[in-house]
């Protein structure tokens, strides 16, 4: 029986932000998001770690090869999201509002459907060394 | 449906300690702690990690607003623990050996009532970047 | 005689901006900045290094109080652009393009009057783990 | 009823390797491994977390004693491997190609036996800070 | 002639301390140090990084041999400082208040003349990924 | 008069190495080296830190672009540095032995003709977070 790993491979982006609910009012999106919801947004350098588990293919010694995996997220989501703003910029933001629980869910949605089935797949999002995410939580 | 996702915030607090084991003799501590059981005590930089797994709130795009999350940890965990010596001034510690293990316990008992039931609480706790603990092990 | 120390102290903002001289054209910026012209803004978690060299007081075996640091520091640099668009918030940016080297000098100007003449003053600005400047070079 | 708590240990090495799976040609070695599979070898420091899960034990405070661990650790492990070729010099390697899933997966069977049966084990390997395994995915 | 290169070794220890001025009173104690002045100590984990700057002997590549400059350290300051109360236990501080600016002095100063007289050296020391000093300041 | 300001550029290249004087008898490279002149090679994650003073170009508000400074970097040092055996991979290390050292001063070599005369150049580099060098001195 194969044995189950979990690859992980770190990748960044430097993007723009607010935290706005565009359904809300001005005065409920200021006490809600407090400085996060400022006008003229703010950025942050985040830090994405994608995790995939599988098998180890006995011919490669590889779950996956990371080159393939960094290829993936560079053209799926780095190439999208590096040096935009995540409201203005990326139609999933459009009406989301862009806090991390929520990028971490719009970048799982886009990679899920790239990766074969046979793999499990989770996203960990650093939005500043002391605030991150997982999603799912498996 | 709602989607799960972990929130992680890190917090900070340097503070004295020694293993010992005051119902042990001595020896008996000094052979179990070498020089973690010196009498006049040592130190670290501890580095708390909270993990609170719950649904994303669809208004807000939060599991739980981690500016909360930090204002907690800091009224019931850090104002008590920094700067301070775990076995003299912390109460929680008169009887309890101050390792790695029973502090993240510790932390998690201070904690878990103060959240709601809804959420998923994971103490992970550095006591150096090369020792440390998660509790529970869910 | 007294003993010279240097002092560093670290604090953080997070920020939005783009690299854009208001005085060439859009042909010239998009030349010279290319994805970091970009009209929408990006953004980074600016890592900030705040050096003073000085004289150890005798009294009390400090250059300088670094929490009187962190708090000048805090209420001069960090309250004015935390959380802030650089070329939108923050009047020094109005004309000057907020490159790491131009923003590692504004900092520099504002904070330097502020302390005694007897201690030096040097500024580290990281824009991202890999970029970052130094001012002045001394 | 103990509590079960998690305890990481993190070590490190300093080895050289190069993929190359000795059953297939040469130019599939290339084609699957590219730069990783250059003939004269290349190297990485590689950073060790080794995770025990057991109960603490109510006499010390511990699940595991981390100095015990890291002893264990550095015996069986860190000697073998440190400023080593993992290719010629580490046995296990001599047919198994050496990536950080096949890495991670013998050190897992070499600690295995050597821990009490009470302890769930797993390893976390760092080949770079931007490509890391984790077995068993538990 | 012969390059200049200036070689770093980072070392560690895990101390207790307190921020105090025997010489004054409990009020003005308290009023310059304020919570690092608690009675019952505090601790940290120091980071000690030395740097030695000379000549790259041509036989050997070298400086100085750093597994020479980590046991000279170890040998030297770690075996006094590691979990010890600096305070209580380290005598160079029974009447020097142990301020980070003043432990880099010291272990300059104990450092110095254990060294070839062509080298030049200097000592940084982080009390916190936060605040570190540099002594001297060349 | 222009500003000056120091340009911090952090790229990586994973490398094998031996420590290894051809000049010498193998029973002085043992004496000397120890288990770096092990004969198979080991290796590390180098991390190379290129620092270029010179004054801020009020047009762009550049020293020197990164990105060109990375692109200068990469075609010259890292495409023929990484996943390469130093010793046997690298004609510089034909003969000279591999030290950080001696590394530092190839790269520092090797990038000055390609700057302008107007920027200082310093070299920093990392063979593991522990031991690492600067040259020239400066």
């Amino acid at each position: 029986m194969a044995n189950k790993v979990a690859v992980y491979r770190k990748e960044h982006f430097n993007a723009a932000h607010r935290l706005h609910n565009p359904s809300l009012s001005a005065e409920e999106n200021d006490r809600l998001f407090g400085k996060c919801n400022l006008p003229n947004y703010h950025g942050h350098n985040y830090e994405l770690i994608v995790k995939v588990i599988g098998e180890v293919d006995p011919k490669t010694g590889y779950v996956i090869d990371t080159k393939l995996l960094s290829t993936l997220v560079n053209e799926h989501i780095i190439s999208k999201f590096d040096h935009r703003n995540l409201n203005l910029d990326v139609p999933e933001f459009k009406e989301l509002n862009p806090t991390a629980e929520n990028i971490a869910i719009v970048i799982f949605n886009i990679l899920r459907p790239l990766l074969s089935e046979q793999f499990l797949l989770q996203i960990r999002l650093y939005e500043t060394p002391r605030n991150f995410v997982e999603y799912p939580t498996i």
